[in-house]
């Protein structure tokens, strides 16, 4: 590329003169020349990306219940400590505690036992483990929960099921693909023990043809055997497929030492800044400090972390003065137990809080492309009446959503409108819970978009409600 | 991020049943189903994906003049020979053939002339060479053509004037920080030797602070002298820069064995399906097969050529009969002379063609945000009007700016509609014409959401005219 023109400098200059509609009607110019400032500082800034850089490379992967979670834990509340805010905090919670043990072995066998292909798997967070023998068993490969009903018990028993259906990348947005897939990584464990399956291999999460394998929370029922749940990346997939189409009593060899020990004492850890005129009325901003084992957890949700952190690090170099109290939220536990946010909401209850908004950002530090409201459609308009002091940010789709799974408890609460930052999917399902999600994927531009995108809103909502 | 809804599934199949304004008329639901079912087609296809990694892989970087530009000719015409074209042609062309020659050096001494730092530089393409020797001079330092002029003949003969402006990363889109520092890259040889500068050191072209240096093409005047000219990489400015500030005599050396040699023969590459009603009304879609010599030429412009094959490759597959006639055009010499586009719409008038559109894809094969119309305000209304068929992908931006620089010559030509095709912007210059525009940072989803975005719009003017 050559040449370029400087058109949209004039567009986006326009854009801070335009009128605006409805809820922005108090101070208009006041508020696009702060949002303007926002961005200005936001992305200048190298603040929010050492934040991830120290939290990804010099923490890393962080799961609940881990050395590594609690030093998230001190170090964020460190980060915000030195900020000058009106109050830092945490909340106790006990989380569960998976440990993954000995790096997994898959292994196909031919059915005459001869040989063995290694592929690429992982434990799928909270599977119990094979035993350090590991398991050998056929393998019976499912697309869906009714071609595995289908099959049965008689030809289901003593054997592994292989649930092998693939995202469909004919979708646009990624989560839809991920919403698609992912009942089989969840539900497929008890779904298959119950027809007498030994073990269970899920085809990853991944929207590309990739080498590594993705973890991700599998749930078993209390009445039903636990039995061992691994992933197998989409390349070990495409191959176990193949090869059991030439060989259908071929066997598979897993052997993973992970196992579930007490549950341990852990925190979200939250920063204040005190409302000037609406103390009580409180806007959360957050994502979760807790990530898999196996990933730096930079995009998820490392990302998240730092983009709420620097919400507040915003307001406070503005000189902002919010009207009422922002709080940036790290919740602890998302990945395989939500015991942080279900926590949070407890206490909003039990201490009788009043929450306007809650916002999370737990899809990747990815360009920006809206927000989503998890909620009624007078919720949604009330957002969207916004977009036009945000879309010049590239801040355009504005509809009904997912607000978060952090931030999902607090639904129901005093109208609290529940709020999902989205930024662009296309990238997020090669990186999602694997040893590739690392602070080198992250681009910090996109992420400061993100941030920036997050205070503006913070902002808008703290001087003229929801 | 653990849970998600499938909301946006129903938004996108709700699309396709939309009313439709304008343009769309003729045929709307049929319009509405052929986009789907090209982006179907492209989401699942590995094709393009598989062209670009031989083309960056395989060939890898190919400035015009090059061994390797010759050989990315022979492998598109050879890619577009298979497809079933109507025609697949050449168009001779006579491009520049710079050589780089020995990596470059570059080197700060004190002013006591001991020790030396190396610094990560390049020379700018159509530099001449410093000599074998190299060239060691003071360096003053400057952030605009005015400075420069203020200081005069007096404080800059003699010296290497280092141009140190950097990108105004406060801009949304980095386009425009490119369009605010680019004329230090092209412009600063001329104005620093008319003063009796004896080399010139730019800023790389550079969203962040990096190692890479940013090659790129400069110019000079027949009649003014040609100085060495070369990029540093953003970290290294700032080095240079603050090492200036306490030693404002530091020597700078520069050592360049760049040269220019007689021009070479090369071709433009053109695959063609007749319009089966209106064959003589043309539509281009197209990208530069040229690269920079450091890269391998990914997104800059792998991904505009092989988003075009694309593209034609996505009609025939999908059985579509167009009804004007479609071009995928393989544009040679844009990095370094623009020889290819120039022939191209030389030929066009020559021959008495028709263009009814010329699209150009040279932005990078990022996640799509839109369409640029660089033409009138009745054009732009054309485009735009498909924007409800075309904002369910994530198409959403239709404004004026820039159509490339590759399809600039045919503007003027029988009312021919300039069109930009506008990826998201963000991480373009971090790749730009250095040795990390590689396919490994390109996403297949974005590249391809690309082509099918380029796709269906062509489709549509091939159908509807402009």
């Amino acid at each position: 590329m050559l040449i370029n023109l400087k058109v949209r400098n004039l567009l986006v200059a326009a854009a801070t003169l335009v009128v605006l509609p409805v809820a922005a009607q108090q101070n208009a110019p006041a508020d696009s020349t702060i949002i303007r400032k926002i961005y200005d500082n936001a992305l200048t800034s190298y603040d929010s990306y050492n934040n991830l850089r120290f939290l990804t490379k010099n923490i890393g992967g962080r799961l609940a219940g881990s050395p590594q979670a609690a030093a998230a834990v001190e170090w964020s509340r460190q980060v915000m400590d030195t900020m000058g805010l009106d109050r830092v905090y945490v909340q106790e919670v006990m989380v569960p505690h998976w440990v993954r043990g000995d790096k997994e072995v898959g292994q196909i066998y031919n059915s005459k036992e001869r040989g063995a292909v290694e592929v690429p798997i992982c434990a799928l967070g909270g599977s119990v483990g094979t035993g350090k023998q590991g398991l050998s068993a056929e393998v019976v490969e499912v697309k869906s929960f009714e071609e595995l009903e289908k099959l049965g018990k008689k030809n289901v028993k003593g054997k592994i099921v292989f649930f092998n259906r693939p995202f469909d990348n004919t979708l646009i947005y990624t989560m839809d693909a991920y919403s698609g897939a992912v009942d089989q990584r969840g539900g497929g464990p008890v779904a298959a023990a119950k027809l007498g399956a030994v073990g269970v291999i899920v085809r990853s999460m991944a929207s590309e043809l990739q080498d590594v394998p993705h973890t991700g929370g599998t749930r078993y029922k209390e009445d039903v055997t636990k039995i061992p749940a691994a992933a197998i990346s989409t390349n070990g997939a495409e191959l176990l497929s193949s090869l059991l189409k030439n060989d259908p009593k071929l066997k598979f060899h897993m052997r993973m030492t992970c196992e579930t020990l007490p549950d341990v004492k852990s925190y979200n850890v939250i920063g204040e800044i005190k409302g000037s005129e609406k103390p009580d009325e409180i806007i959360v901003v957050g994502g979760h400090l807790d990530s898999w084992d196996l990933a730096e957890g930079a995009h998820d949700d490392g990302t998240g972390c730092v983009q709420s952190i620097e919400v507040l690090r915003l307001i406070k170099d503005l000189g902002i003065k919010p009207k009422r109290t922002i709080r940036a939220v790290m919740f602890m536990n998302e990945e395989n137990g939500l015991r942080g946010g279900t926590k949070y909401a407890e206490l909003a209850k039990q201490n009788n809080e009043t929450h306007v908004a809650a916002i999370e950002s737990d899809a990747g530090g990815f360009t920006p492309r809206g927000f989503e409201v998890e909620g009624t459609d007078a919720q949604l308009a009330k957002v969207a009446a916004w977009k036009p002091l945000l879309a010049p940010y590239g801040l355009r789709d504005f509809g009904h959503g997912h607000g978060g799974a952090d931030i999902g408890p607090l639904k129901g609460q005093k109208n609290v409108t529940l709020i999902g930052y989205m930024p662009d999917s296309q990238r997020y399902f090669d990186y999602h819970h694997t040893p590739i999600d690392v602070f080198e994927n992250v681009n910090r531009r996109e992420m400061q978009l993100g941030a920036a995108g997050m205070a503006s809103l913070v902002y808008l909502i703290s001087q003229h409600g929801l």
